[in-house]
This record gives C-alpha cells, structure tokens and sequence, in this order.
C-alpha cells in the first residue's frame, strides 16, 4: 500500500506491506486529517519513526477474530490509544495513560497517512450516515476538545477565554460554548477571528496590552500551540482561576512560577477525550467544521498538504 | 521604634515612628521569624520597600475601635492579607485574592521585623496558653501549608512526595502525614533528612536519577524554593496526580510544557491558608517545630539571622 513514512524527520510517499496485527481489524483509511501533533512530529517531537496520522475515518475491510465479524463494512472512526491491557492504568480504564501504551501514528504505532490501518475493534466507533467522511475526519479533535469538560467545570456562569485561531481553537470554542459557557476567541489572523464569529462564537484579536481584557477569566483555555502560550494564559486568567493546556509543543517556555502561587492559579493538562460525545455534537451540528477545512488533497501531494496545516487550517488526505 | 527597613534590597536597623492606622490593633512584637518569602524581598521579589516580616506573634497594646478594648492585653498571632472590603474577592471572602490588598510585610505594608505593628482585630487570632512564643511564630507558615489540605484530595490512599527539606518542606511534610497520607519528603541535605526522620516523617534524599523513585506519587508538593523546582516535580509525580507549587521563587525555570498535556497534569499554586486548624495542629503537638530553630536573636544581629535563614532552618527574632 502507499504511506506517508517519517524517517528522522524526513517524510517520504513509499509503497510498504499492508499492516496487519493478529487480532486487530483491518481499516482502509477513506480521509484523514492533519493535526498539530503531526508538525511537531515533524520536527521531533516524541521521537516518532513510522506512518504518521491520527484523525481518520475509513471501512472495515477484514476483522482477525469471528466475534469481530459484524464490523466488516461499517464506517468507522478510532481510539488512538492502545494499553497493554494489563497494567494498573489499563485495568483502572485508563489505557491513553498506559506507560507501555501505542497512540495511532504518534507512539509505537504506524498510523493513518496510509491506505489501510489496524485497530483493535473495542478502539472504534461506527459512524452515523449523516456525518460525511470530512466532518467525521474531526471526530477526534472534537473529542479532545470535549475532555475539557470532563476535567474542569464548565457553565453558564463561567467566563471562558480559547487563546489560539487554530483548528483545536476553533473546535473547543465551539464545544465550550455547546456547554453553555460565555466564550470569547482571542485570535492572531483577522479571517479565522471572522470565522468564529461566523461559527457564532465571540473572537477577537488577541489582546496584547489592552488593559480591560486582562486577568479577568475564570477558565483560559491555550490552544496556540506556541511555547510562551501558557505565561499568556496566566496573564488573562483571573486569581483563583484555571489554565487548560491542551497544546503537545515541542519546545521549552521560560516561565516565573511565581504568579501561579500567589495568584493560586490550576493549570490542567488535557489530552484525549471521548468519542461518544465528539460524534453527537457532530452529528447534530453543533461543533461545525465545514469552514475549517482549506485543502483537500492525495497523500502524493504531500508536501503541500502539510504547508497548508502549516499556515492555513485544516488539511485533510482524501486516500481511498 | 526600631525596626529593620528594605530600601532598593538594603536592609537596615532604624529607628521609625510608631506605626498607627485609624480603625486598627497596635501589636507589640514579640518574636517574628523569618520566611523564604522575605528572602526573596532582599533579592527583590514584589519590589517591596518598607518593614518585611509576616510570621510573628504579639501583644495587643492598644486599640482604636471601642468595641476592639477586649483584645488589650491579648496575645495574638496575625492573618497577613488586608483586602480593600469592597471588591468582588473581598465580597467572596477572599481578601488574599484582593486586587488591591496589602500584605504584612509583603505588599504595601509594614511588616513585622519592628517592635510595632498594626492589623485590623479581624485578622487577629489569640494564641492559647500552651503555645509558646517560638510554635507561635511557625503558625503563619503552618496555616499555609494547611492550605494545601482545602485545594487537593488527601487521604489515606495517597501517595505524597514532598521536595525541599526547609522550613516549608517539613512543615508540610507534618502536615500532610497527619492527613492520613503516605508521606515521602525529598531532601538535599544529610541533617535535615534526619530532623524528619526524628518527626516520624519517612525522608531520603532527593532521588536524582534513582528510576524507582520515579513517577510514583499521585501528589507532588514542591517547597524547593527553587527555580527547576516544578520541571523536577513533573518527573515524580504519576499520569494524572498533581503538583502543588509552594513556594514563591524570585526566577524563572525554563520548561517543557507538553508533559503537563500528554499526562494530564495538574498543577495548583497554593498560598496562604487557615489560621485555625494551624493553631489546632500546634497546640496538640501533631505538628513539632522545636528542632526547626537554629537560629532566635535581636533584630542588631539581622545579618546572622538572615544569613542563617538562607542557609539553615528557622531563624527567630526575640524582639520584645
């Protein structure tokens, strides 16, 4: 089959053996997206090595084990978290903290910038037919976007600030204010901020030195993915309140600790989340991502389509 | 009286008038200890200027509220935090999150390296006969550590690890042990690594590379004082426990952040706490602090007991 491969740090379209794992389902990928993670693989971000990829949705093609046998033909979307099934973490239902864990195209694992994947079966979740292959490709940021909720608390009365114009911005300003939330985007590029207010959500520039914007939300949410994002959360987040970082950035930020002591700041680490939720708010219209998708493309145009992730939004492979 | 006055990080011993505020208590000081905190005023943590000093314990020579004439003659120990009475925090009971508090010593105010002070009779607290001057003088910092009780889950189940052997260090280390928690503290040095042992507190010195140690404790506690303090904190503590940042470290650490996203850590900042259940814990003896003074002098010899500060343990003025 044709992959992308990553090989210290140089991406590269091969033909290599089709995957397979004894007791996994075989996945022919339809779409697969472009994520952040992707670009900080790139640059050596978790020393990956392999095919990389991680949001996709594609067909069950062949199951290895009879009981598997009702997926064969259903659409699906993946889990990208594989536990060793037998650790504490595992057994505590916490297998994306597994320290011997697999992440679909990012940790151990060749992943979906490729024609066909392997998953375990309890890894997928069948996709409803009105969803489209492109909104389902979002299924897993959305996801992501909704372990927030899972991790903080999040309501009507909450002041909440999504730092970053991005794609995971733009879906967890969506997903935040789903939640009832009052959300304000703070943005770096003039288009994005105007499709979030498209979207119906409050954006606007980043606010630099404007005094009245300061310290003053309960919930800042960082999704820059830039290495000096979390020092700006602290300078918007009100004493008391909470930082959410939910960008991997492969890079160090300098940073006093001191603010977070006397202001009593909680920073909150977030990663994957769940899919149940992340497909209903997809297929009911309430996370929209027509508009952040800017290129769709071959995985043969490779180089362009990680350009656009790059300096656009979102960029998805139309594979198969 | 006389009193020792930061001006542009050089102290002094100087004779100043009396201090005097229209609704507040005038304290006699009798002893006040000095904290990391005021160190890092000399190295010009908050830019302050004035009297430092915030760990004390006194006499209330005179008020000036006539419904305040009960606490003549009352040996007190003091909250540190004076809220302006009218913003949203202070409304909330929150007076040390006050955007234009003042804090003893600290912020805007005179502290209580002096003879004098003065506090509002609400935040006085009256020390129990079976307290000593010196345990009374440890009742500040105690109701800090205390604080960290009230911002994370501690219980039998939990594993804590306390870095930094200091002041703070062992005091929380009693802390939370008397919590119910399995309490390992994390120390540099040889001596004070025993001083816990003697209080019943398991200690060893840090674990550098030994792998172990490593990535165990659900709760992480860092009261180093120091700069790499939280990047240290995020090697031992387990995917998803918590960090709990302590002290107020005049530097900034350069750091990663993406390990607080892939293991979805949580940091709190904890500051000041509750002065009641302090008093409670040091009256009973659950919390021992005798072998913590190495150092109780008058306020000429501010050099050795500073000096002493930095490199010992508690250093005490015996002032009136």
């Amino acid at each position: 089959m044709r992959a992308l491969v990553l090989d210290h740090g140089r991406l590269q379209l091969l033909d290599v053996p089709l995957p397979s794992r004894h007791g996994e389902c075989l996945v022919r990928v339809t779409m697969a997206g472009i994520c952040g993670t992707d670009l900080e693989l790139l640059k050596g971000y978790a020393d990956f090595s392999g095919i990389p990829g991680h949001e996709f949705v594609g067909i069950v093609e062949a199951v290895s084990r009879p009981e598997d046998r009702h997926w064969i033909g259903q659409r699906v979307v993946g889990d990208i978290n594989i536990g060793c099934g037998t650790c504490r973490a595992c057994q505590d239902g916490l297998k994306e903290h597994c320290e011997a864990r697999q992440v679909l195209g990012i940790r151990a694992r060749d992943g979906a910038f490729a024609e066909y994947l392997t998953l375990p079966s309890c890894n997928l979740h069948p996709v409803p037919d009105t969803l489209t292959d492109l909104a389902a490709v979002f299924v897993e940021p959305v996801a992501a976007a909704c372990r927030i909720l899972a991790q903080v608390s999040v309501g009507p009365a909450s002041r909440v600030a999504v730092m970053g114009d991005g794609r995971m911005g733009l879906l967890i300003a969506q997903v935040v204010a789903e939640a009832g939330a009052s959300v304000v985007l703070l943005g770096k590029h003039d288009d994005r901020v105007e499709i979030a207010r498209r979207m119906g959500i409050e954006a606007r520039r980043s606010p630099g030195s404007a005094p009245g914007q300061r310290r003053r939300f309960d919930l800042v949410i960082d999704a820059t993915g830039a290495a000096d994002g979390l020092a700006e959360a602290l300078g918007l987040v009100r004493p008391r309140g909470t930082v959410v970082l939910k960008s991997t950035v492969h890079a160090a930020g300098t940073m006093p600790t001191w603010p977070i002591v006397v202001d009593e700041i909680t920073i909150v680490g977030s990663r994957c989340g769940p899919f149940a939720p992340a497909l209903d708010l997809l297929a009911r219209g309430a996370v929209k991502v027509d508009s952040l998708v800017t290129c769709v493309t071959g995985l043969d145009e490779y180089a362009r389509a990680f350009r656009e992730a790059d300096t656009g939004l979102k960029a998805v492979f139309a594979i198969s």
